[in-house]
């Protein structure tokens, strides 16, 4: 490792980026975060991340810490700093530092911490060949809505899936619907064409490539079902797909012990991917060629 | 502040105690801790919470980080440096450092914190007058057992009785009974006398301060039924108490807007704290004692 990152108000390399073991993001899971895809050394869709942000971070009653304009500085200056060219930018605001106590003293400094993670994330074997999710009982608390760091559920989700030999996981509600990825959205092509993902609420994160991707279809008039499905939907569906902000919208080709149409990504999916590359692709590049 | 705390394998000043923005405490809520009572400067039922502890890291796939011996001698020598006579000593042991993933690396050196707490426990109005708790739905994970970082549901929950003028909250399951206190164990006694508190299971977190009662409970033949209680019930008992490493055995005299028995700490209620202390405060006399 030799990043950059950014940690309090300081660009440093990383081994020295280092909090105070009093920050209630160590001690409570009292922290929010945004991860931001980078392609062609671009940020893709951060206009929504920074909405959420402000959202999350309203929910918690924690201030939001530097104009949003500022954070945007951060970012790109860590994606410049790091070169960067395609993989994240991560984000995390904690309520800050202050001795041990679970109520909270009010106007605590928030702590904000920043690094980019270069990776593939364009022409990977899931992009082209579609990933296996498995499906497990949603094990998240009540407010799923705020982007915090109490991951631990979708850690654990993750680790048993990989055991199992999946990519990824679906999580079930115990309303017996599918609620979404541990970091992702799910949705499914029914057998009559009708694309389908759950309504946002309280009990699933509102992606921002959900969002972009609802907005593509809206433009184009393809239209998007926002209908919960079971497990059992999902497995005789026709297709699926999962969207993220560092899988865009990822094949689904496996679901448990469920192979989705012939085990390839499905040609609906297959257009939505290439929709939304194209327009975060030609944004990317629209504003590169408009940088300094 | 001025305290010496304990930070990954040294004894520092608390403002040089910090951990590296990659902890997974801090990225995921990939941790777990322990709360120890310090009555007399000796650490009270420190066996349980350290049997706990070892539990909680199984369940997440965490080695131990050293031999509970070792962390017992880190525990005594903070409450020693800092003179603790009467607080609390928090130990917190994170998966450790790495770069971000949902899955974690295997073999991954853990992080382990602790510090001192010193305030009063014994005397206080809590403690003398009772506490008014205020109800709330509980908003926490499926792996209540495993005393993890992810506080932010009990977190809300403090803060949101605190505005509402309650001391603390006791958190309702959906199944309508109550789970137990947002960092404590509820117990009510039946208006026919009979002690009531929920059996442990993932639904809970197995109290230490429980386990202790009902065992000197136990051993003088007073029985504790291990059911559940709705909101209703606890609201119509004649007593109420709850306890934690830090409350003992504390009063509870208001129940959301009802008052319990006479608004006065119930007999029972004090007997059972004066057995508690009385036990604690005669353990920690002989271990002081009987201390070079």
């Amino acid at each position: 490792m030799g990043r950059i990152v950014y940690c309090q108000g300081r660009f440093v390399p990383e081994d020295q980026a280092r909090v105070s073991i009093f920050d209630r993001g160590f001690l409570f899971g009292d922290a929010v975060y945004e991860v931001t895809a980078v392609l062609n050394g671009s940020m893709i869709d951060n206009d929504l991340h920074m909405a959420r942000l402000e959202r999350s971070l309203a929910a918690l009653n924690i201030p939001m810490p530097m104009p949003r304009a500022e954070i945007e500085r951060v970012q790109a200056e860590l994606i410049g700093r790091n070169g960067v060219r395609e993989g994240t930018v991560y984000l995390q605001v904690s309520r800050g530092e202050a001795d041990r106590d679970f109520v909270y003293p009010v106007d605590l400094p928030a702590t904000v911490i920043a690094f980019t993670q270069a990776r593939r994330l364009t022409g990977t074997k899931g992009q082209t060949e579609g990933v296996a999710v498995d499906l497990a009982p949603d094990p998240r608390w009540a407010r799923r809505d705020i982007k915090t760091t109490m991951l631990l559920g979708q850690v654990m989700a993750k680790v048993e899936a990989r055991k199992r030999h999946f990519d990824d996981v679906w999580l079930v509600g115990e309303d017996g619907f599918v609620t979404e990825g541990a970091s992702s959205t799910a949705f499914i092509v029914t057998r009559d064409g009708r694309i389908r993902t759950r309504a946002n609420s309280q009990t699933v994160l509102a992606g921002c490539t959900r969002r972009a991707l609802l907005r593509l279809c809206e433009e184009e008039g393809t239209s998007i079902e926002e209908e919960p499905f079971t497990p059992q939907d999902a497995q005789s569906a026709a297709e699926a797909f999962l969207t993220s902000a560092s899988s865009f919208v990822m094949p689904v080709v496996r679901i448990g012990d469920a192979t989705i149409g012939d085990g390839r990504p499905g040609p609906l999916t297959r257009r939505l991917q290439a929709l939304y590359f194209d327009t975060a692709l030609g944004t990317a590049a629209s504003r590169h060629a408009a940088a300094p």
